[in-house]
């Protein structure tokens, strides 16, 4: 088969081309693409099981010739980008749990018509993330339809023995901590990131409290575990303005947009699409993580957990010491 | 929390619905809906896996108020109608396969703005339906954008020790058979079949060579087991015309089109959306399998699987025992 796709626009044609360019597969696939379902082989122990889908005009623009973005909005995606970023972001919610992501199945919707290379480029992206990742490309589905591009990635991962860390769990006296740096992620890092899955198991195995990748950005995505938390302890967060550790792109995106250092700040305690690891735990398993922690990117305490006290903010930052509600300003959903 | 969706356009509102009103979970769901990723307990076994994509102006015209369909194109959906199809489609691949459905994840992306009972009566026909099935419905994912109403469902099964049952595998002399009637799922069926699972299930664990579900159309998924099957024997099929089991429903669309039995063979031929099973089975296991048969839905024999000659049509229709090429007219997906 050919290196690249077929032009025809029949779905067999792609699909033949698809199953001839596969990334690796795992042993435990006994039956691949092609079939009514995937056949892998289990083990007795935990699955970690997740679905996203990422869509244009949302989790990226497509790049066209001849156009250029504003500045401030970043590069636009070149297809294949587009399909990594699909399973990274499934990837990163592996992380998170401290899974060891073995499988995807995935559902791409096209736009009918839509060109040959589009299709193609966004296959690679999706197979060469999931031979870097090691991920097994178990199945998955192609359709044309009247719409914008949309990936639905589904996987599935192994706890191998360690228990998932949920957003659920931390307790007044747990340290608040980050892997990485923050803010800014519009000027390529959403794109392009690296999710963190090595350092999520990590974390799991020494029993972090609570874990979630900042998806949605830091004041939310730390409200989300002070509310889950909440159903076991009145729990709020606080922590240092100084100790949030902004992005270079943070810096970068303030300069853009003609202002300094605070609106810096700004962008890496509200921007989301970092996938950096926000992790809550005890102080003597900090200590020992700290110690341990074998990875390039470096960890960071920025506060700490505290018991809630009634109407006080459930985040809050300290600036000087002086503790300020911290507003949620981070992505919000919208249906 | 109220039996009806919250009329906030917030995802965190509508998650919070939606974790209120889940249908019951398997024991083996350690972790729900909204964390990271869901956690279920596995055995050693084989795990079938599967996603697919149900698509607004594709897999169903939503209903109206006021607006009415040619006949031809039989009724709208209801938005619960809509969430059901999206579930059965999937369990119908796992009943293909022989595999009991265990979980589902749904990511489902709306229209921005989309009234509030539309997510709500989606939602709940998919809960309804995994609860119908025994599925548990263990995570997802929702989210609002500039296009249709599009569901990605990816599911898991186990096969508890039975061998799946492929497309291929199919070897000359084998007996055709199918479950049910076919042709004419457009005036309804293809919103409310029943997927077939506990007939996959007893047929996968009496060992037929192959089996399918029909989606795309008895002539198309006929073909489909042909070239699968023709990796190892070059492998041809031959069904009779007067086998073929034209529904109530293929007849009612002839008639509404103005013509006769013809056309109703020709919608049973090559009309998609059955989702009966097709399968290929040894003549002495096809006998044990009608003897034992303990379900309502009937099954049939169409045919028989030849060694294919050289320049020999893959299926062809026998009328009055002289054989024709059998086109493929039914569904050919678009890129």
């Amino acid at each position: 088969m050919s290196k690249h796709a077929p032009k025809s626009s029949s779905e067999f044609e792609y699909i033949k081309w698809i199953r001839s360019e596969l990334p690796p597969a795992s042993p435990n696939l006994e039956v691949g693409p092609g079939d009514d379902c995937a056949i892998m082989r289990t083990q007795v122990d935990r699955q970690a099981l997740k679905i996203d889908t990422t869509i244009e005009g949302k989790h990226f623009v497509l790049a066209e010739k001849g156009k250029k973005l504003p500045a401030v909005l970043g590069p636009a995606a070149t297809p294949e980008e587009v399909g990594r970023k699909a399973i990274t972001r499934c990837l990163s919610d592996m992380a998170a749990m401290g899974a060891t992501p073995s499988a995807a199945l995935v559902s791409c919707t096209l736009h009918t018509g839509a060109p040959v290379n589009l299709r193609e480029e966004v296959f690679l992206g999706i197979a060469k993330t999931c031979a870097t990742y090691g991920v097994t490309l178990a199945g998955g589905d192609t359709q044309g339809w009247d719409g914008p591009l949309s990936i639905s990635v589904a996987m599935t991962g192994t706890m191998e023995g360690v228990r998932p860390a949920l957003r659920a769990g931390a307790a007044p006296g747990d340290v608040i901590a980050i892997t990485g740096s923050l803010g800014g992620s519009i000027l390529g890092k959403h794109l392009r990131f690296e999710p963190r899955i090595a350092e999520g198991r990590f974390l799991a195995e020494r029993g972090v409290s609570a874990m979630i990748d900042i998806s949605d950005g830091l004041s939310g995505d730390l409200t989300r575990i002070c509310e889950e938390s909440g159903l076991r302890f009145a729990v709020g967060a606080d922590i240092a303005a100084e100790a949030v550790p902004v992005s270079k792109s943070a810096r970068r995106l303030a300069k853009l947009e003609g202002e300094g250092a605070e609106r810096a700040l700004h962008h890496a305690l509200h921007d989301g699409e970092d996938f950096e690891l926000l992790f809550i735990v005890k102080p003597n398993r900090w200590k020992k993580i700290v110690t341990e922690w074998p990875f390039d990117v470096p960890i960071r305490a920025l506060g700490m957990m505290r018991q809630l006290k009634k109407g006080e903010p459930l985040v809050r930052i300290l600036r000087k010491g002086e503790p300020e509600a911290l507003e949620v300003m981070s992505w919000v959903h919208q249906l």
